[in-house]
């Protein structure tokens, strides 16, 4: 392992993941989903060690994610949501943290919304830290799951088409898969409103349009991001209504896509708003392959940082 | 196994739980029972099995039953509460239910406020269901360690005479209840103010009485109802102190029972309300025993529906 | 063991916990602090035992403290928090713990907002209980790992000077502190404003004063406490600015105490009201260690009550 991220044992940000990081773990996360489909789901490999899902945003999905993968490689993992936290008592984040390590886990999983927030705690603590999601910022666990998803129907990274649809601006999805996409040789294009695109997003994409049949046309993977429907107040667009009368995916749509297209959402998703229920059930969609992809994914990133033989190097 | 519940792999009914099932839970149950009383309380039978305690709607008891059950047969819990959950995000509950089936858990046991949900998404997903209450509709497991503590005290339900008493209409406890036991051939006497009593009762039940003095006459069994102070609002019944003045189970009402009554509750318990602290407290009361009851029960439905040598057979 | 706490399967006050006790404790401690620095931080001494963390106040880190301390001695541990929690129907504080334990719980840690309520409930219920802080009253186990701290630091107990700091009027810590030093032979300081010393406190110390820094003068160990800034609307004192004018430890103020001062803090920190950022983070912090300690005196406490070969006495 030559990579500065998982050799510094964080997973804080795409930006810091190799391409050589991505194939091992990409091969670990082949044998991790092989062990979900055993009738005994459990492995010994992280007996004794104790993981902590600290999530300061509620999330169903990446939290039961996280702590069944932690499960079924027989870690013990302990959630601490920040609801029933002493942030409340208004201790720092820095404080919180610095006491959490002092329990002496062995890696710590954190969601928050406060983008950075991850990246800065991997800098106080010497234990390994995973962002779970980090405000507007980065997803990477996400990313990673996707790209497996990808690997498992399109065998090969190499000069796929990938559309990335929505609102490009707020998600931390689209974020981490373009840092690492374009390093894996995938041919980006980012599609949504104008006000839902970032400055300088032409130098993160290939490609850059406000036509999602533009965005489609072609493309080996479409990759719908949520509307959060808590920005709307930011008058971003007009309202649902009218976002999902051009930007919602269809069948009709899709029909312009590369043959063989697959659709992604990291969920949940609003049926009717960006994806139409007859392409989010039907046979391009590999959502609920991601689901399944998830746990195995985060045993593997457990794995690797805990117990897969990598040393810390720096 | 011929019938169509537990063949099926879900328990969200008792109006598909045979005579036949009944005596294979009891049977398990029984012992279950032996497990929860040894120095280690834990049997590895569901060992790497992963079990999701989905608990749309708040409760102590329940969820930390089914939690302590699944523990003691050393399968991997985890437990979603509704509040820091995707539904916040406008999921669905098909989507929501289709994304944790995904992440491959072996049993998801379901408390849902409304009525059916746990029936329809055994419709949805192949991964075994269990009812853990829903809305006004049923509570399977309760009903089964009601009916395991009556057979500890009374050895057989053959023409035992029980008399459910109180908030009948919105009572998922006594609808269970009452679908079963007819079956097993227990005679059943309903009684409640008529606000309280649903419409076609008398075709669940052999007796129906609004009188206390006259369910409890000769009752071998006397299950009292909690009334829910949330119903209060609905104008059902004047006020509480209304309705224990006519429905308060007292040591007085219950000299009118049959030699060695038992007296059951599925908690929690409203004192002075429906039951009087010297009959809550007496000898008469079984209540704690159906909580150490359930622990076991819960152990039988999911060795039986996981590991019992179940299999699916439609 | 001839004391009266232990022997009795509960910790609920350092009234009757005795020096043979805490020697007991210090002992065990060490051999737990033990496991939590191995690559395996698990050893089965408690396997196949339930422990409950019955939380009716939040608290992140005391929680989180306990449950890791319940999984490295691989007990089953299920965490109830008061907000999930039947006492929101009506429940009884006695039923809900009848309730709880009649599923078999082999230890109870409880949390709860009313003084005295663990001493009440160890009466009612024949399973151990732990307090894990009751109100104003009392918290041992915080008690415990302060003087496993200090005893590290030390050496030794005897004719130490300790000086708490702030709150006494409101706080656990102090309280059980201050009842269990004397017995070890520790000479205690207390100060704070005027309005936050409790009537009597010089029948529990062996000096009061208002003055900070003639309580760090000469002190081996500096023991701030939190305001509780929920507190504040009290009037106890005028504002933060005032409390933190008099009462904030400096390194300036350290200056007068004597060689080798350590400075604890239960946590969390106000940092800039009762204690300065080069206090809490220079080398007579053991704040951390305090927390470290937290874990294994909470195995140690487990150990002790659940596995130790401690027998029921009377």
């Amino acid at each position: 392992m030559t990579d500065k991220s998982l050799s510094r044992r964080r997973l804080v940000s795409m930006s810091d993941v190799s391409v050589e990081d991505v194939q091992k773990i990409m091969t670990a996360t082949s044998a991790m989903k092989e062990v979900s489909e055993r009738d005994i789901k459990k492995i010994p490999v992280l007996r004794g060690k104790t993981v902590i899902n600290l999530f300061m945003e509620p999330s169903t999905r990446t939290r039961t994610s996280f702590e069944i993968a932690g499960k079924r490689l027989s870690a013990d993992v302990v959630n601490i949501s920040a609801s029933g936290s002493s942030v409340s008592k208004g201790e720092s984040l820095k404080d919180m943290v610095n006491n959490l390590t002092a329990m002496k886990p062995d890696l710590i999983v954190l969601r928050s919304p406060f983008s950075g927030a991850p990246y800065i705690v991997s800098k106080w603590i010497a234990c390994p830290v995973v962002n779970a999601g980090d405000g507007r910022h980065e997803h990477p666990s996400q990313s990673l799951l996707d790209l497996f998803t990808i690997l498992e129907a399109k065998k090969s990274f190499d000069k796929l088409n990938i559309s990335i649809i929505g609102d490009i601006l707020n998600s931390r999805v689209a974020r981490s898969n373009m840092l690492i996409m374009r390093k894996l040789g995938i041919n980006i294009t980012v599609c949504g409103p104008a006000t839902l695109l970032p400055k300088y997003i032409e130098n993160m994409a290939d490609r850059v349009t406000t036509s999602l049949k533009e965005a489609v046309t072609g493309a080996d993977v479409v990759m719908m991001l949520r509307i959060q429907s808590e920005r709307l107040n930011e008058k971003k667009f007009p309202n649902l209504r009218e976002y999902s009368k051009l930007y919602c995916l269809t069948s009709d749509t899709l029909k312009h896509a590369a043959k063989g297209v697959i659709v992604m959402h990291p969920g949940p998703i609003n049926r009717g708003v960006e994806i139409s229920p007859e392409v989010a059930d039907g046979p391009w969609s590999v959502i609920l392959d991601q689901v399944t992809n998830g746990v195995a994914v985060r045993m593997a990133i457990l794995y690797l940082l805990l117990g897969g033989g990598l040393q810390e190097t720096n």
